[in-house]
């Protein structure tokens, strides 16, 4: 029996995996993002719960949404969740409640579901990509997180791909990330649409029902995807890549033009057969995830 | 004793290798890049040239200038040597010989070299790069190549830096090759200088006068090389970058600022510090790399 969190700026969200089955889940809105005791009294709120359903817990997993340093198990300055910077959270879990804890950065526990028990569980390297407000991205070979010499594998969303171009979060121009995240497809949509945009949800709904500029903003968003995708698999050459996120809603209609794009954008005519899928194990996959983390 | 051999379009070079000290030396020039049995004639013959030194060779290693399936040991479709093409060599030379061999991509055996024995041997993770006639690339993890899943990881002459930028010799636009490769300099040369270039020679002696203009077109390339060098570092995180091939004769009038560029394009705080070497071995590297290789 093991227990995973998922531990974000908007909500925490935990499972209790029996094997590979969920027997519990949670979901509790985050009190603060600054306040160090509330959050921490949260999680282990969550960990209390979870816990209390079972008798012996072998291990914890939690998926932090921000940067990690895996080796020192600790926290480092992630921006949605300013109260656990510095914060060696494994061992004060640890130190609490007496079962062995594993921290990791929540877009590699979400890459790291997927390529077990995900779209990506029948290949051996699944390259894992989020859209959502940010764009986030990680490696999983032979079913291990790859977390790169400084633990910063993946951040795909500030590649360079239109040197130059739009200015990104991150301060530079050109990234990938400014294209392709909610705040991004706003900005697209606004020029299609000419007006102030507050959800894109409006437009899941109009490509459905064939409404051209909808269909129009996607395959815009979907190119750039697909560059960015092309560039991952001249990089690196996954087997696969699993694309995920809140902006997956609008699934085949960014998909499509993204697999097309990538196509013409790979170099090899082997890697042109990468495979990419939507994820599949919805909103508590990095909670899955991080019950599969090992040291 | 070892023997590896770099076929290329214009030179086959070969090493003999006693444990890590190269014993002997070949290099002759490529007579057909289109003739089978004139090339293979060729490639025999500097096995034999260099077997007939020594009473006992354990294995050979053959780097090919192309691309490889790894995993079948066969030769795919390599431009500058058509005939080799689909060719399984190194079967060819275990039966002619009766000794193991085993073939690679040349860029691969160039990254294997610089990070067992050159610029990266003190390093776990080594992105090697080299700029020439084209820009190749590959990753070696814990002193293995790194292939992919088909074959074709370290493409990033072909990622996309510049969309709707300069036209590669892939068909794309905007791809990072045609800033950073040869013809590519030459082109910026030629806006530069305002005259047709023949050769890049001239423009390292320049650079070292200190001439205001070549310091200003190797600048421009390395900014370049850095925006690449950025996207393979926010995407896979290698502990160290090693460049080569011979447009690194311009050496720091490039790395310099390719450098600054890179650091300043990385997100991550801890990735900024990605090292970035220039190759240490030579004209031999992909030769001795071959002598590395393994199953």
């Amino acid at each position: 029996m093991v227990i995973g969190l998922d531990v974000g700026g908007t909500n925490i969200k935990g499972v209790l995996i029996d094997g590979r089955k969920i027997v519990a889940r949670i979901k509790i809105a985050t009190k603060s993002r600054t306040d160090k005791n509330m959050l921490v009294g949260q999680i282990f709120d969550c960990i209390n719960n979870l816990k209390d359903r079972i008798s012996k817990i072998e291990k914890i997993g939690i998926a932090i949404a921000g940067p990690i340093d895996f080796e020192k198990q600790q926290v480092l300055n992630p921006p949605n969740l300013v109260a656990l910077r510095g914060l060696k959270l494994g061992k004060l879990i640890r130190d609490r409640f007496g079962i062995k804890t594993i921290i990791d950065h929540d877009v590699n526990c979400f890459v790291l579901a997927e390529a077990i028990l995900g779209a990506g569980k029948n290949y051996k390297s699944v390259f894992g990509i989020t859209l959502g407000t940010g764009v986030g991205g990680g490696m999983v070979i032979n079913k291990k997180i790859y977390h790169g010499a400084h633990g910063s594998s993946g951040e795909v969303g500030h590649m360079t791909i239109e040197k130059n171009g739009r200015r990104c979060g991150c301060g530079n121009k050109g990234c990938l990330e400014p294209y392709i995240c909610d705040a991004g497809i706003k900005q697209t949509a606004k020029e299609i649409f000419k007006k102030q945009i507050d959800s894109l949800r409006v437009f899941d709904d109009l490509a459905k029902k064939g409404d051209r500029r909808a269909i129009k903003l996607y395959e815009t968003v979907g190119k750039y995807l697909g560059i960015g995708l092309a560039n991952v698999v001249d990089t690196i050459n996954p087997e696969v890549i699993v694309v995920g996120g809140g902006i997956m809603r609008a699934g085949k209609f960014i998909l499509a033009p993204a697999k097309k794009e990538m196509k013409k954008n790979i170099l090899s005519q082997g890697a042109k057969k990468t495979k990419i899928f939507k994820s599949k194990l919805g909103k508590f996959s990095g909670a899955i995830g991080a019950t599969l983390l090992n040291l």
